[in-house]
């Protein structure tokens, strides 16, 4: 019988649960035949939505979960009373190894909670970041951390570093990945009690290619493969590259609707834009790994649509192809009590 | 005699200097006759520029300064040593009474420096924070603080509102304007402990129109008038803005330049791209005020233009007219004192 790569999907959670999560997941299956995906929902909505597609049956498995967590819900009380929701459920298949990786695009209070509580830090790792890919002029870069934990110190601001420079190394085929913090001036001296803290101790590591600091306005233009920063700038930045180039687009369409000469250039450009658009836009890629936790969670946009899911799945069965969680705890772990 | 308002102007600083510099003064006496400009630099080199324009002689005066201070320069060091630089002669104007403000599109860090050590604060007033107008959907707002105090307290962040508040009303005419805090969530309880702690207090405030959290994703689309954040956050939304910005408008011209369709339609879309582009511009509104000064004091981006440089004029006109400083001292200083 043949080895599966298992990954657990949230039925339920986001926008567009659960017609589709369920297409995404099957689409999945249909692209790799040594995957299983173990759908956790409510049994009759999945299998609803499962009876209209074609495929594999031994490849999709329902994993009954009766409760749907919120978004609205504050995280730690939902994860601890509603035992048996979709995302409780879910992790709780990574925890006993009856599944590899966990995908949701359900509450992201639950999601980073649950992982912390359910699934479980690698031991060493002491905080685990959420690590999305960010669009940039030629390419996506890891912005880690983006909002897991707020107030972090600089040891979990150089975990970030080490363990976001193994992902885009193994996941993202990105040769000897450039790793910069976040600053407000490319000046060592420059910064926030924070960053001046974290600086020395990014430049002593010398299994990371460290290239100093990296102010915002070089990140679009991909000055840096992995952008480390604490969770509070992350996540600005994160939710400010979707503010400004929503708003911009939005901005360029009135304008060139609001005379014929514009709108007949529209129809020109139209395929031009959405090419930029397609290319600006990071769920293509996948959704955002936590990382440093016993086995993986991914956390995809609450307006997944089933192509972000399929994508999130493809990449933790590239996570556990290339055995990141080895390969973090030999970089931090192993590599940390060898110093002390 | 007539009773001018006096901006001293830095003639050497930026990108530009001196000759835009010089015809932004031109323009700024030219469009108004009841100002007076400064300008502060090299005499020969700035009278070899004025000699090109036509203007009303008693309202353009050059104040003799040797030195010029280098961006690249450590600001400490360079506002202490270089006593006949632009910087320090134009702001020691200010200090002495003999110019109402200075405006300067030189070194960053010799400007915020300068204006703390040689303007000096209004008392009572903390720290004073860099606020630059950003652009947004339907027009601008006021981000305070980008970049003057890193590691700044709750306390401080309170003051930033309340003199953002005033800035907005009396200088921008929005009535009331709308004062919100960047947090990584809309909720009351996130953030990070600087939020956390500053939410109650601005809460407290009924001189302000405080409307709650504002997520980055919000900024662009005018969520709110007075943006307050701390230094290091609101540094990363201004350079955020222009590299997200200038990112996509790159990759767009691009795209449609690569096919013929794509360029016949750019040739039609290009007005209404430019006009987006302008409207997307804080420029156009002047530079960045540092806000609780005993005097005023405009920093414009390093690359400006005579536009800038004249309409930052005109902003340090209708700061004086509009009497600013002693607004701020109403809100801040007699208010706290009040409370005591």
């Amino acid at each position: 019988m043949q080895e599966f790569i298992k990954v657990a999907v949230d039925a339920m959670g986001g926008d567009n649960a659960p017609d589709e999560i369920v297409k995404g997941a099957v689409d999945a299956v249909n692209t790799r035949k040594d995957i299983q995906v173990l759908l956790v929902g409510q049994e009759e909505v999945v299998n609803g939505q499962l009876a209209q597609y074609t495929y594999e049956k031994e490849q999709v498995v329902v994993v009954p979960a009766s409760e749907v967590i919120d978004t609205a819900e504050p995280p730690v009380m939902a994860i601890r009373k509603k035992k048996d929701s979709s995302i409780v459920v879910g992790m709780n298949l990574v925890k006993k190894g009856e599944a590899d990786a966990f995908v949701s695009a359900g509450s992201s209070g639950a999601v980073l909670v649950g992982g912390q509580l359910l699934v479980g830090r690698i031991k060493g790792v002491e905080r685990p970041p959420l690590a999305p890919l960010i669009p940039t002029e030629n390419g996506v870069s890891l912005l880690v951390d983006c909002g897991a934990n707020v107030d972090a110190r600089a040891s979990h601001l150089v975990q970030f570093a080490k363990m976001g420079s193994v992902y885009m190394e193994h996941v993202m085929g990105i040769q000897n990945p450039r790793v910069a913090i976040v600053n407000i001036g490319a000046e060592e001296e420059k910064g926030n009690a924070l960053v001046k803290e974290t600086f020395p101790l990014l430049k002593e590591c010398d299994d990371i290619n460290f290239i100093g600091s990296i102010e915002a306005r070089e990140i679009p233009h991909g000055g840096a493969d992995v952008i480390v920063c604490e969770a509070f700038v992350g996540n600005v930045i994160l939710k400010l590259y979707e503010g400004v180039g929503a708003t911009l687009i939005s901005k360029i369409k009135g304008a060139m609707l609001s005379s014929l000469r514009g709108k007949i250039g529209a129809l020109l450009v139209k395929p031009s834009l959405k090419k930029v658009l397609k290319s600006f836009d990071a769920s293509e890629y996948g959704g955002a790994p936590l990382l440093g936790l016993n086995g993986l969670v991914v956390k995809t946009h609450g307006s997944s649509k089933a192509k972000e899911v399929t994508n999130s799945i493809i990449q933790c069965v590239v996570f556990k192809e290339q055995k990141i969680n080895e390969k973090i705890k030999e970089k931090i772990v192993l590599r940390e009590n060898k110093e002390e």
